[in-house]
């Protein structure tokens, strides 16, 4: 049986180190061109590693050579950050995939775009958003991510490109930064595993779609190898938690009371109101559901957590 | 009473002398910040014009200082053009709406983007295309104003800029750039005019929705009078012409038949099918009907040209 060459753009990020454990349980030739090492495991045995800013085109142009499919998950800013310098997102993140995109044109390879199902559709005001739902992010982070989508289907439409577009909704559980400021799970079971208090913007009523990571991971595994799928998917669990809820839940595991360790600080502008995704399209193309609830992940990710803080 | 400073970017395209004739006629303090002269006619007794690149800071700087509304109107390349370099859309047209937008936050100074309801859209397959369509563009020169338009929700969601988006159906009339690559009314009579050929991408059944530029400029003069609109709006007449009804349209004035001119080329694999906008929106919100014909246009247009053409 033959297997494909995967190029993993950003392969070396939380999101990424999932899609590759399930891609070399599944025997890809896996190249991973990823600014930095993992943060939190060593490299893999089996895997290329190309640690160079894909940015750089000759780096990037030998790396596309073998490639068959291309996976895209380097971002580098989070909506929050993304403020400080918005024409970042434009010189950096959009112009690097426009040349990405040049680079690939009339090849046949297959790009597979990891986009945010949590920011690019802004305050929709619907309960469950599906994929055709109109884009009007509120960050630069989220404006970036919905043009590079854009950008990538225009260059399908003229330049044969199979593309897939991802669209996960938050998505949470081992090996996730635990010291950044983006997913408050593992920032809130940090806290609560050292009686600190935690931090929320607004009320504390925000609803989030929360997916466990490797319930991505098979999602976009299905994805990939079924080679005749085009197209946007939302990927998320379809359930809505309020930021209380996660809190609550994740408190209730050391036996306390979340009420007694929430600092509420300002609505911040960027942060949506509501976000669950629906999940019809992506549970129908390929027989996929998601497995692992937001206690189940929650406890999976407590754990992990521990052991990475010697607990 | 107290008229407004506006300040009209790109006011000297086809479009923005429209924009100005209106405006003038109604007393409003016009500076027009445009990098060449009008194209078909002499600077205006009363109007300030600044003719520079828009994306000179300090030149802009200066221009915004006195304005309570600021109309954008300029974008230095068309679909066609737009492909021959796609970087430069993000390094010129995306980046210098970015620096403007920087500039204006938290002054409340007004934004009105035009966009462009002929390509933002993509190919949508609905009759008559409403606002909250889904954007799919087809060129380079389409994902850039429709990014433009997000970068302005956004700033208009974080930073207080009182905004609008005008997505205007293909615009035609006097003044319009008969020697350029796009607008297909002027380039066509100005063919029949000398008798010669058309040239014709695709089969002449892709369908339009046509526009006269003073219909199109009295709905925006209506908007902008309006201080307290905010939104997304389609100008458009509201029906549907495909090519060779336009071309038809045009040739029976010289008492010609279409047929003998028309050359057919190879489908463009960036021009959108139908594009016929849903204009309930703008009617309601203004009570503003278009009133000039396609038939009548296209007598207006043509007497244009022909004192332009000394024929």
């Amino acid at each position: 049986m033959m297997h494909q060459n995967i190029l993993i753009i950003g392969g070396n990020g939380f999101i990424g180190s999932h899609i590759v454990d399930i891609l070399k349980a599944n025997n890809y030739n896996i190249t991973v061109l990823s600014l930095h090492q993992e943060r939190y495991r060593k490299p893999l045995e089996g895997v290329e590693y190309l640690n160079y800013d894909y940015g750089n085109i000759s780096v990037l142009k030998e790396a596309i050579r073998y490639s068959n499919t291309i996976l895209h998950l380097a971002h580098d800013t989070t909506p929050k950050v993304s403020f400080m310098d918005p024409l970042n997102e434009v010189f950096s993140n959009i112009a690097k995939f426009i040349k990405l995109l040049e680079l690939v044109k009339d090849q046949g390879k297959r790009i597979v775009y990891f986009s945010s199902g949590g920011t690019v559709y802004g305050n929709s005001n619907l309960q469950k958003i599906a994929e055709d739902t109109v884009h009007w992010p509120i960050s630069p982070y989220g404006v970036a991510k919905s043009t590079m989508e854009k950008y990538l289907y225009m260059y399908h439409c003229n330049f044969q490109i199979p593309y897939l577009i991802i669209r996960p909704s938050n998505v949470y559980g081992i090996r996730s930064n635990f010291e950044g400021d983006q997913g408050i799970i593992p920032i809130f079971i940090k806290k609560a595993l050292h009686n600190e208090k935690i931090q929320i913007w607004g009320t504390g009523e925000n609803v989030r779609d929360y997916i466990y990571v490797t319930d991505l991971a098979r999602a976009v595994y299905a994805l990939i190898r079924k080679t005749s799928i085009q197209g946007v998917f939302n990927i998320g669990f379809g359930e809505g938690y309020s930021i209380k809820d996660v809190a609550n839940a994740i408190f209730k595991l050391t036996n306390q009371d979340a009420k007694n360790f929430i600092e509420f600080q300002t609505t911040r502008s960027f942060d949506v109101k509501r976000v669950v995704l629906d999940n019809t399209k992506i549970k129908s193309e390929i027989n996929w559901q998601p497995e692992i609830t937001l206690n189940e992940g929650i406890v999976f990710t407590r754990d992990w957590l521990k052991s990475q803080l010697n607990l």
